[in-house]
């Protein structure tokens, strides 16, 4: 079983590693990039029958920070 | 239009990031993590008509390093 958890910043958290990108990509020269935001992905290979509930607790407590971070879970 | 990139280690690829993950949730108590793998994931906003060639073309100039990371585009 795998999971995969996407970690971005809540909407409203500065986010410097984007902006920084999309300077970046500015001075590449790509033109119409309006925004960046950089988050983690997190790919687990989990036990069959590891329940959803385990995986929501693992960014609760080590994943995500939720003061300033969201995180999805989808599992394959 | 909204573009997310992510990028990942190619496997076979030292992950130490992913490892520190899977050691720290071990010893959170959480059983049956058997690996994980970290990645970043890079959200765009560009201008409507931007053509996915460009986006393409900015991984391979700054988001990925294609030597040990591959990358996946999603258009949305």
């Amino acid at each position: 079983m795998r999971a995969r958890v996407t970690v971005m910043l809540k909407d409203g958290v500065l986010d410097p590693q984007g902006e920084a990108i999309r300077h970046a990509l500015g001075a590449l020269g790509f033109e119409g990039v309006e925004g960046v935001r950089q988050g983690k992905v997190i790919e687990l290979d989990l036990a069959d029958g590891t329940p959803e509930g385990a995986v929501d607790a693992m960014c609760r407590r080590l994943l995500a920070n939720t003061v300033i971070e969201s995180y999805r879970i989808e599992v394959a």
